[in-house]
């Protein structure tokens, strides 16, 4: 018996606080075998500066609203730790802190970084004899987690900027007159899952996205130069889709040679600008870009109910799983059928899924490359269906969950480790 | 007794085909007095060319499902007529198509150059003593026609740009120890209408957004750079929307400092993502930036329903006066109270919507003008009410009309005007 904290960790998501929510609703459902439940602040900072809030004073209300709330409500960070000896003195913290606060259960919900430090996290609590659970749960819109199906929050960013190429397209489609060429960025640094989602939007030939690109397959600016000028001799408009991470055949990023900013200074401009610009200049075509950036990754107003479900769902297996007696194991996404689709949860151990990285299939992308194969519609297709009901308040705008934040009184001097 | 033609012109919205709706469905009420309802290709440029195509041959689910369609269904274009005697040759053209397809109703849907064209049109018909009703119905994003209370479309742009600075300012909240600075573009060229409508986001102080700029109020670098800092010390982060518009005070937009593309030719780059730069440059801080472009002025799935309504109730009341006799008028939205919201229907002369443009009032900003003020959130707070419903397919993504566009034959030679 002891109690637990919950942290986040990483870019948001629109669903992220959905796993938060199965978390916190199945803990709260416990409380003989766990008296407390903390939140951490800014993520694992907030557990290595002591910084802790109550979840228990938090309202039913203000918890079940977590499930139609974007970002991540508990707090989170980029706080990258290195090795276990490099960083020595933080993950010491780390359990020092659990023990001051009789924390028995860390659950934690982040990307494949994030599952590292959770990993090393239990690692050095079962080499100091300290009776700790700590589960992973799966969160990146990325989509690049290996071991699981797929990653709650890549469903939601797929629904809604699937939505708004189609919706952007028909914009390009009414002003091909004018305006014939539209690049949209979507996100993804290292893969093209985001990207090749929107493919989904596209049911006819001519609808949009007409061309998609993704960092798994090489750039070279020629041939894209050439399947613009097809698309648009053929269609008289040309509706891009370009994952921020697209390469060239040197593994450079393309975006990076927009590199000379306003100010002469080198910069890593967006890749859709880029392209925009060499589209005006090598072809004559006037061209205009999308970079939704953060607005794709927090838009609950559209997301996808079975991607929120599935979230929730991952956050209430992580706590039966540790009370079940599991630790130093994330909750995987396991699909069962494809039509109709059924998912399943499953373990897999945080140093597996720490060390990976899942590309986008080549075989999910058709024969040219640029757009996708039935492959990816297949395996694509369900994670977008559904829609999350939200609240509206009086004003006509969505109504978010916002926690109280009881402070949990410090135990611990403050932390003074290396570069803290 | 006559035929009709509808066109539309100019930027899409979200709800410009409501109005079209509205036009369609009142024509197709009236068959003993209007026999045939015309669509015109890619705008005023579809007349020009005599490139239309038969709306009676629509099914009704079709024509109803415009109501949940975004961007110019009919089609549209940017082609801008000049005075009646430099484009005599177009206007001419224009009243010959009507004369050959005995066209005697004009609906033309669009913002205040479109309102010019037709007033044009309507002043050579009556010169011409050629029987015709030329009906405006007004549209744009921007908000900035005069003789008008709001414009169909502002409302729809508002709920969702203002919804996205709510969700992308959770982001910015949550990550704020690693992405402490966002900035979000607006649409709006001359006016802040658009990005002061995001100021509805905001229900509490320290939420998003917290600095907006408009293009009515001079901007000054140094200005901006003290409210980033002042805003950044007070909160630890800062969320901040801008116009594309905004000018210096010397009237110069600050885009275009932005100049030097990645090719070295000058370049009118995107405001957001020079003041992106300008920040990390000047302050230290991180920042990244938002562009939603077209993505924002199509996005029906979150569209506003007062907004879409009253759309497709300027397109029937154009119809309906153009029965009665009117001519020569846009159908307007006139307040009558703020609280309750209620809107009625009036008319001006062409001649006025098209000569002006309605500025964002300094008082609609705070003493600062860098947030709205009350009289901003009585405005524009009952124009973003209410949800569209939309029609979502077995995919999960919506599904949007589409013509079947069964063209009409031609009856003149190809047009070969000046220019053309």
């Amino acid at each position: 018996m002891g109690n637990a904290v919950v942290a986040q960790s990483g870019g948001p998501t629109a669903v992220i606080n959905s796993s938060a929510c199965g978390v916190i609703e199945e803990v709260l459902r416990q409380r003989d075998t766990i008296p407390s439940l903390f939140g951490a602040n800014n993520g694992i900072l907030g557990i290595v500066q002591e910084d802790l809030f109550d979840l228990g004073a938090e309202s039913t209300d203000t918890i079940a609203l977590l499930r139609a709330t974007p970002s991540s409500a508990v707090g989170s960070c980029r706080y990258k730790l290195g090795g276990l000896e490099k960083d020595a003195d933080k993950y010491q913290r780390l359990l020092a802190v659990f023990q001051a606060h009789n924390i028995r259960y860390f659950f934690y919900i982040g990307g494949n970084d994030s599952m590292d430090t959770a990993d090393k996290v239990n690692r050095l609590a079962q080499k100091l004899s300290y009776d700790l659970r700590v589960m992973g749960v799966a969160k990146t819109i990325d989509n690049d987690l290996v071991a699981t199906d797929h990653c709650p929050g890549y469903g939601s960013v797929a629904k809604f900027l699937a939505t708004c190429v189609m919706e952007a397209g028909r914009d390009t489609e009414a002003m091909y007159t004018f305006d014939p060429v539209t690049v949209t960025e979507a996100m993804g640094r290292n893969t093209g899952w985001i990207a090749a989602a929107t493919g989904l939007a596209r049911r006819d030939e001519h609808e949009a996205p007409h061309l998609i690109y993704v960092p798994e397959i090489p750039f070279s600016e020629e041939r894209f130069l050439e399947d613009v000028r097809e698309v648009h001799r053929r269609l008289g408009r040309v509706f891009i889709v370009v994952s921020e991470g697209v390469r060239n055949e040197q593994g450079q990023y393309v975006a990076a040679q927009a590199e000379v900013d306003a100010f002469g200074h080198r910069q890593l401009g967006g890749v859709a600008d880029y392209l925009r610009q060499l589209i005006t200049r090598e072809t004559g075509l006037k061209a205009r870009y999308n970079k939704l950036d953060t607005c794709q990754r927090n838009a609950i107003h559209f997301a996808a109910r079975t991607d929120s479900d599935e979230a929730y769902r991952c956050g209430q297996e992580a706590v039966r799983q540790a009370l079940a007696g599991a630790t130093g194991k994330m909750v995987t996404l396991v699909r069962t059928s494809d039509n109709p689709y059924q998912c399943a949860t499953g373990l897999a151990p945080l140093a597996e899924v720490a060390n990976g990285v899942k590309p986008l299939p080549r075989h999910y992308m058709d024969v040219a490359g640029t757009h996708i194969a039935e492959a990816m519609r297949s395996y694509a297709g369900p994670l977008v269906k559904g829609e999350v009901p939200i609240r509206i308040g009086m004003d006509g705008l969505p109504v978010f969950a916002r926690f109280v934040r009881r402070p949990i009184a410090r135990k611990l001097p403050p932390f003074v480790g290396r570069g803290s």
